[in-house]
């Protein structure tokens, strides 16, 4: 398959395309260091993205920002922010994907747990990841030609805490989050929420 | 106790008005026909709203609009209206309304089961209502002062498929709805969604 990776430097992004990378051509896109240059906070970066590659038989976002601070703090920046990249990039990924994607091709998002299992600091992040969700089950009863939508919700993550010099304890690594992403470019389920933990 | 009821004369809010109205003061605020006026969509619209009505023991949300078309159809527009209107609106009735209810008072949003039950035309719908529920989950966990947070998930409702001219048969009463905000008002629970179909 030819697979669209974007975010595809981060870490989940290249824990996916060291998964993948054996087996299919993947085309990888990040904002500034992979060899495709996309910003999803900015329609037209999609779509010249899409317009340059053609045809893929799946597209994999792993990118987005959002907002962690308390709710009190959380300002009306930080929900454009949010709303304006890790969300309506990743919804427009999804619309302007969907051009672009073969017949029983695939979309795959990335949520995250906080959407059900939210903490102090998350009240932007967890409205972001569960609209995610409710996009996803709901575009997968109509995407055309038989092409899949998933998103992935994965939990924190060890290489993530290890970063932020966080105990990576209470984290899975991200070679298991990236068998959900697999698995939805490699089965056959559709409108599904990945929960790594569990899959 | 006082309640501030936001989009008071739809057919959420007058049910609720009337379920509440014997023992409770009511201050009704809608965008046109109410006693008071508030536009969700306009963030200053909303302090105005608080500014003068002062403290208050409860503060409903039942008010805002969201696009409900095929996922091919939805554009950029009806995207930002629904993002605007009815998911920002009610975050924001929840932001400024923090610093306007009494300590353990409380503060009700009005999501929908598409957020969990999609269909056909529901993609934008199923997003907004689903970042609803997921901001009610994580904001009870830091409301200040005892306040609690939740939010009620209506199904279809008899009243509103009869106004639509649709057959009311898979319906519920408003009646039964207004009870899940009742329940949310003059109960004890925070951060829960509320399912008038098994509240």
């Amino acid at each position: 398959m030819r697979i669209v990776t974007i975010g595809a430097t981060g870490t989940i992004g290249s824990a996916v395309a060291a998964e993948l990378g054996d087996r299919h051509a993947l085309i990888l896109a990040s904002l500034q260091r992979a060899p495709e240059r996309v910003d999803i906070a900015d329609p037209g970066s999609i779509r010249g993205l899409f317009d340059k590659v053609g045809r893929v038989d799946a597209v994999v976002s792993a990118a987005g920002r959002a907002a962690f601070k308390p709710l009190a703090d959380l300002s009306d920046a930080d929900y454009e922010l949010s709303l304006r990249h890790k969300l309506m990039g990743q919804v427009n990924v999804l619309r302007f994907g969907l051009n672009s994607v073969a017949d029983a091709g695939s979309i795959t998002l990335t949520a995250g747990f906080l959407a059900r299992y939210p903490s102090v600091g998350s009240a932007a992040v967890s409205l972001v990841n569960s609209a995610l969700e409710g996009l996803t089950r709901a575009a997968a009863l109509e995407a055309p030609r038989g092409i899949r939508v998933n998103v992935v919700s994965p939990p924190w993550i060890v290489e993530t805490l290890q970063k932020l010099g966080r105990p990576p304890a209470g984290g899975i690594p991200v070679s298991q989050v990236a068998r959900s992403y697999v698995r939805s470019i490699e089965g056959s389920e559709t409108g599904q929420v990945f929960d790594p933990r569990s899959a």
